[in-house]
């Protein structure tokens, strides 16, 4: 049973329509953007996310952005986007593919006579599909690492969802799955966006896959009572020295996967991994409103007054990661040298 | 700035009157019980939670049920009781509090001639009585194990609402705090009820403590990127080699806890030692329905079709414990030659 694949990201051919992935599992609804403003601010509020997807996200919110300076600039069209640009680029902090992905559609631009949109669009387009290709690549590499019978956790929603398509994280779990190698996912319901429980779980049984939603802070629990071959997530950020910045709560798994003995895998293309960051002390973390972990769905738990942290993503030390697959290739123990092989390789 | 005392369980001479903690923090609404089977329904459907507190409540079903038999059996009463003394033992399986105040309101019928309903209602009046003294005493001998300026991380809510007053973890904490000791307490939210959020938050900012909330999953975080001194909990069932039953999320910080040098601190009545469970590993942990991980206050967050796994204890070895708080005493590193030597203490 495998479903209508997922289309998180899509080009109509004039906007850019976008699954609404703050009311799944419950309303599956599109929304189209055909300015630049309404991606930023979609990418912002989490229309969008996950890490490549708010990349590609991005790339079309340049094309956008391009539309409008041409129509309104003419031949000054390039400076009219330095504002467009720079706002695209920082609408979340973290994952390093937005403003790689910007940086991409910048370069693109390099030499462009008249109107740029038919050259943006296809860049754009470009990496739309090298995603989607990226994502089939590591689902493979990764999932020959998983022995027969595995029992895998996942954080958050490093899926279809998040992506061109097919996924990252759940792309190895897919391949894994596929390969008869997987027994079962265990998915944390990641506080508190609630993405496990919304999407992940979701997503995969949309396909078939046995998979068990699980409380975030269970998780070491059940790798003491039970056997959990592996942790495999996604990533936002990975700094030249292997550290990986992922959502809140995979520092956690990391930690408490070394401590019992289960292997944590780091899935996550090569546009992730950002080698101007030098560590992941110098990954910026993003902080977000309070009021989501004080609230849940827009229902208040806590008491009036209380106030809460919410950090949204945490950084886990390279030496806690066993594996990093990109679709370049395979890391075991990452360290510097190696990823930055890694990535001159072509 | 001190609210006044909660009074979470409370005998009012006829009923036992019990704060519904369910609908903490929005509303404060006290329910009566006049029937052995309305409190076993209530400590089931955790109107009244915490080890102690359903230990006291527990304690006065007894008494609730003892007058039910003297009324319809007259002479005949101790066979009647019979059966609610097992219902009343078995509401919830974790926590031996509750096993121990039936068992210690049975020792109190011996001998007892006519209407015991008297001679019940002094010994339930006792339990409470003593639990409260145990927490006051705990709070002072805890407390002297945090230096100036100490930052705390606690799950779940072990506090005054948890126990007949003050309570056991959040009772060091207020003895810290008044003794100038105390920084800041980090409270998990802890899912999947949300105790932390809804009654820990509430009852330390009640109390003008200085208190903020955060995701289970971001506790790790927080240790790695802020000074933490000191996780501290409650129990509800300390085995005889000094393992430790308590709310699920609690082994996964105590695993987070060693990994970054803050310390674990367990505070816990003798009532929760039981020496007669040999070890964690004989600890039954209660499973409750997938639900509560599927849905937030009724709202469903999952797709259907999706299960969870809602395990809602789970067992911290007594190798990652430092401190062990009781009413009688304190075990650093506690063992089965400490333990059983401390419960022996007079």
């Amino acid at each position: 049973m495998t479903a209508t694949p997922l289309a998180p990201v899509r080009w109509d051919g004039h906007s850019l329509v976008l699954l609404d992935q703050r009311k799944l599992p419950g309303v599956e609804s599109y929304l189209a953007f055909d300015t630049w403003q309404g991606v930023a601010e979609a990418i912002r509020t989490m229309v969008v996310r996950g890490a490549p997807a708010i990349g590609i996200a991005g790339a079309w919110g340049v094309v956008l952005a391009a539309r409008e300076a041409w129509r309104e600039g003419g031949q000054e069209w390039r400076q009219r986007l330095e504002g467009p640009l720079h706002q695209l680029r920082e609408a979340r902090p973290t994952a390093v593919n937005l403003a790689w992905a910007v940086d991409r559609m910048c370069a693109a631009m390099v030499g462009l006579a008249g109107d740029p949109e038919l050259a943006l669009t296809a860049e754009a387009t470009r990496i739309f599909d090298e995603d989607l290709a990226a994502n089939l690549q590591m689902g493979a590499l990764g999932a020959d690492f998983l022995a027969a019978d595995s029992v895998v956790i996942t954080h958050c929603n490093a899926g279809a969802l998040a992506t061109a398509g097919y996924g990252t994280a759940l792309g190895v779990i897919r391949s894994a799955h596929a390969a008869g190698r997987l027994r079962e996912v265990f998915a944390t319901e990641t506080r508190p966006w609630l993405q496990g429980a919304r999407l992940t779980a979701w997503e995969l049984s949309r396909d078939g896959i046995p998979v068990r939603l699980i409380t975030d802070g269970s998780a070491a629990h059940h790798m003491r009572t039970r056997r959990v071959d592996w942790v495999i997530v996604g990533a936002d950020r990975v700094a030249a020295n292997g550290d990986v910045a992922n959502k809140i709560g995979t520092y956690g798994l990391a930690v408490a996967a070394r401590h019992h003995g289960a292997r944590v895998m780091v899935v996550a293309p090569a546009s992730t991994v950002d080698l101007a960051t030098e560590s992941g002390d110098a990954i910026p973390i993003e902080e977000r409103a309070g009021e989501e972990v004080l609230e849940v769905a827009g229902q208040r738990f806590a008491a009036p007054g209380i106030s809460a942290l919410n950090p949204v993503f945490d950084v886990t030390p390279a030496a806690l990661v066993d594996v990093l697959v990109t679709e370049r290739g395979v890391l075991e123990r990452p360290e510097r040298t190696g990823l930055a092989r890694l990535m001159a390789a072509p």
